[in-house]
């Protein structure tokens, strides 16, 4: 596996944020992550739990990095952020740059396996193993056994479904404005469909990949750890009124219901917020207390 | 005077980000400005202090209004935070945009008295007097009576200026990585010299927006109220031993020498830090309480 290149290294708050760039060998490209080291990191502290950040469609690393303000918070709790990119970038693949909200920037967290796709887009496996393994091996003082996932959107969605798919992997899981339902979005279905195919048997694999459908599953028996979500109710792909809902909470909230986790997801409706940065960043110190809670950072 | 516009008015912690338009008469074009209303404005209350945010160069009432993380800090004491603009835009004069270091995004706070730039680079009037005037017709529950003023490197010159130049209009003041002695750095010598002329008679009026020159002359007796500096010891800008350097703090420190503000300004050199909003959010919380002291807000 290719090392990790540090491009920049900015010092934040009591710690550091870290541009990093390496080869990925899941997406055949060079990939860029950004690290946040608290200041624990410098003090010398070791078994320093982290928190995935996923960011939504379009967002690089850096959006999350200078936007959605966990920085202060993770000095506060003691806890180590990455915040990975969206896609593979560069590859050059027709048809990745036509629209925002697919190919470049939009890989939706799957492994894809259309032919024209599976080559570079496989951001599940980037995600869950490609990269934690290549930050543990270099950053030895990050306890990488003892991690959290969060994101926005697209990479609330993504969250959620790699805390259900993979449940001994991530002690906890938050979400702001999460595409709860994407098999029936637009979002999800033109990502669905064109990673993972629209045939009938290929909708059985976006099942696997719906947090909805996941759920609702009666085979789903994962351990039921409290889910914190944040919808703002002015956030334009929030809809209920409107032709059509990009995020889906309600979908979910009924989908679940009679599952273990009817009563384990915390989905707080917030009067008057967006989609934006401005939502991310006013709830990041309640996600983050949450968190820290299931890290074991609170007395 | 035209009424301010509201373009959008964003949910963020417990107030709200107003994107502002208006016609400017100082600077005859259309002006942008974001207000940050707090908490407390819409729990009704009055006489809400108000902190002035003065961006660098090439930047829009955005950047500050999205990086620079005053927002939670101005819930917490209770003042609100204008962001302006840092130049006229769109005015179309020969020669504004052939670099990012004089004319658009680079206004250097001063009223222009040369024939090109002199109907529409008025930007010390502009935030001294019709913006605050605008403001609080349609916001009377802001006092503007009760106002500091704080910025970043072109703006942090621009907050030093203004509270030196005008000792009754601001509480207090403080600045990132400012420009200390402008006449003496690249900058400044570019900016004076387009707007204010470059003769030896044009230079006496460089004199008195330069803070150095301002705190240095015999005639300055403005009170004494602390200034809070940072100025981060990684900033590229700042390069003592370099060719050059931009910022020119030591230069500042030495010509106040021997002045009323000798022992009151408060330059905190920090290792490691750049010039960066990854910067400016590492310390505005330090300088919110600052404000928040001279404000009347603090018990």
């Amino acid at each position: 596996m290719s090392a990790l290149k540090v491009e920049a290294e900015i010092y934040n708050f009591g710690g550091r944020l870290l541009k990093l760039s390496h080869e990925s060998l899941v997406n055949n490209c060079s990939m860029g992550v950004n690290l946040y080291l608290p200041k624990q990191y410098y003090e010398g502290k070791t078994k320093i739990p982290v928190l995935f950040y996923l960011a939504g469609l379009t967002c690089t690393p850096a959006n999350g990095s200078e936007k959605a303000f966990f920085q202060p918070y993770a000095d506060k709790y003691g806890f180590a952020v990455v915040f990975p990119d969206t896609s593979p970038r560069g590859v050059k693949i027709e048809g990745d740059d036509e629209t925002w909200s697919f190919g470049t920037g939009a890989g939706f967290y799957v492994d894809a396996v259309q032919e024209k796709w599976k080559k570079n887009y496989n951001m599940y496996s980037y995600i869950l193993k490609e990269l934690p393994t290549l930050l543990k091996t270099k950053y030895t003082q990050l306890d990488f056994d003892n991690k959290s996932i969060t994101g926005h959107s697209m990479g609330g969605y993504g969250a959620i479904m790699f805390f259900l798919r993979n449940p001994n992997e991530f002690k906890s899981c938050s979400a702001f404005a999460p595409i709860l339902n994407p098999s029936k979005t637009n979002w999800g279905i033109k990502c669905f469909g064109g990673y993972l195919g629209e045939s009938e048997s290929d909708k059985k694999l976006w099942e696997k990949y719906d947090p909805a459908e996941i759920i609702s599953s009666n085979s789903y028996k994962g351990p039921v750890v409290p889910i914190l979500i944040h919808q703002g109710v002015n956030d334009p792909f929030y809809k209920v009124k409107g032709d059509y809902d990009y995020l889906t909470p309600n979908e979910f909230l009924e989908k679940i219901k009679g599952s273990n986790y009817e009563k384990d997801v915390t989905l707080k409706f917030v009067d008057g917020f967006d989609h934006s940065y401005f939502f991310i960043s006013s709830f990041s110190g309640e996600h983050a207390a949450h968190h820290a809670k299931y890290l074991g950072l609170l007395d």
